[in-house]
């Protein structure tokens, strides 16, 4: 499994950092999943190897303008370059009914199905690639995260269990052992059911704006990578009197160092921090803020940072 | 007065290209325009030396998407920017409904007021700077031309008028001499009767997607430079037996000869037209097709380039 990260400022763009996407790529490198679709998150896909017919579904975190406004033109795109397969778009409530209005106000035609699940009241979202459950926030709107587990970690069929309950060896073996469910003799058989894991999944967590790390700690149990947000600094947060509902570097890595998660992946910063010191705030603020507190393995995300989460659950960046 | 292109791609971006987008910057050099505003707009603007508070007022051609998507988050980036003076949009009807929907969708709160004028019942709007009207043209959906005229092109005051109407000297000479309309008991005294052009005033016409350049024919009378799409060569709309409503490069061509246009400047290239000859179509082709019936001063736009028009109606490429 892979993690691309298409935009990693909050709020607005900067000349460096595009506004919040994250392509999360499954292990067999095919399809992919995007979290989060802030204005000219379609620009920025045109900039790696990722495309828009292998896009499984969307998920969006919360309603705020940087987080969603790239949609309809994504939409807009994908139908221009012929996605005919059904996207699946999983959002807060409010995203449905203003994606209808914009694609009516804009006359865009779709030549595909939208099939949006709101998130509010999602219990899980899978395929057979994938398993995703949701977790609520605390930030200035109803904000989610996202919890990517992957549904067969070489995974072999559970022969013992399917013989014993008499199901027959052809087809709907191989239905299940592929993570599709099956139907035999009127009842309903779960492919995960039959599947015996030949590793623990790997599983990466993505939170949407949030000032309340530690909401995420079920959520983070066996996971290896946890993505969240760092806006600011302590420093800054004290300075500032407030935290706008978002997370300092200071609170996520302490929250990922008491979840004992061996990864960690910090984005959406504040336009106020600059790549390279100089006039006004660094970017090196913020890691050596988390860094002081989080002994793992440490990221700050830039636009394009690729990394690829192996079998083990070791993260290591992608050279391009 | 400057023209710089923020985006000359029709539909959908490229990666050399984005989706529409014009800056008309006034001779003085202050304040600027924005004709359509495509997603990644303010992308675009980031890299140039505009501003987002210097905006005096934002066109939009027609509703489709490539030439609107990115109006809320330019709004919003404004915004966050500190921006707290007016700004105006005039657009389509439906627009001001969809913006609305929108920011309260995003929960994004604008700290400046927005004002709109409908372009569809749209007479004239002017401020001391200029003086825009709008032509319908013929596209899938409605969409309009603006035509941007200075409004006091090295004026002088009309002294023997204001003398012979006893306007008596002093600060009312002075607003209507920098372009604003004045009271003078009980009478409204428009500024633009009261000022002698010292040269005739510099005129741009900049078109939205349409099928009939002839429509422009009154529009153009007096203009320096049309700038108009010519989305595919003759030859490719042959070949799909339809045009989407767009225009040819000859079609434009053949217009502003006969309209004794002095500069055209195209733009709004379909995708399939690439920089560099090589596999699929190349953008030479349309400007070889343009060239062939039109022997003015011809330009084919690209992201950025930025052209000056001199008082003296020469249009000229200004190097970075």
């Amino acid at each position: 499994m892979d993690l691309l990260f298409l935009g990693t400022s909050s709020g607005t763009p900067t000349r460096a950092r595009n506004v919040s996407g994250l392509g999360l790529l499954e292990g067999n490198g095919k399809g992919w999943y995007l979290i989060d679709c802030g204005e000219a998150t379609q620009h920025q896909v045109l900039r790696t190897p990722l495309s828009l017919s292998a896009l499984r579904a969307i998920f969006i975190t919360h309603v705020h303008g940087d987080h969603c406004f790239g949609l309809p033109g994504l939409l807009a795109s994908a139908a221009l370059q012929g996605r005919q397969a059904p996207l699946e778009i999983i959002a807060p409530q409010g995203i449905e009914a203003w994606l209808h209005a914009t694609l009516a106000m804009s006359q865009t035609h779709l030549p595909y199905p939208l099939v949006f699940h709101a998130v509010e009241t999602l219990q899980e979202w899978r395929t057979p690639q994938m398993r995703v459950r949701r977790t609520a926030l605390s930030h200035r709107s109803p904000s989610f995260a996202y919890r990517f587990e992957e549904a067969r970690p070489d995974t072999t069929l559970d022969i013992a269990r399917l013989e014993r309950e008499a199901i027959p060896r052809g087809p709907l073996w191989g239905q299940l052992a592929r993570g599709f469910d099956a139907e035999h003799e009127g009842r309903r058989l779960r492919s995960e059911n039959y599947l015996l894991p030949g590793r623990p999944p790997r599983v990466i967590v993505v939170g949407g704006d949030n000032d309340t790390p530690a909401l995420l700690a079920d959520a983070c149990r066996g996971a290896q990578v946890l993505v969240h947000e760092a806006t600011f600094t302590e420093a800054a947060v004290n300075d500032a009197r407030g935290s706008f509902g978002h997370s300092t570097a200071a609170a996520v890595a302490a929250f990922a160092q008491e979840a004992g998660l061996p990864n960690l992946v910090l984005t959406h910063f504040s336009a106020r921090y600059q790549q390279a010191p100089g006039r006004g705030a660094c970017i090196d603020e913020l890691h050596d803020e988390a860094k002081a507190r989080y002994p793992g393995t440490l990221f700050l995300a830039d636009d394009f940072l690729r990394l690829h989460l192996s079998k083990e659950g070791a993260l290591q960046r992608v050279e391009r």
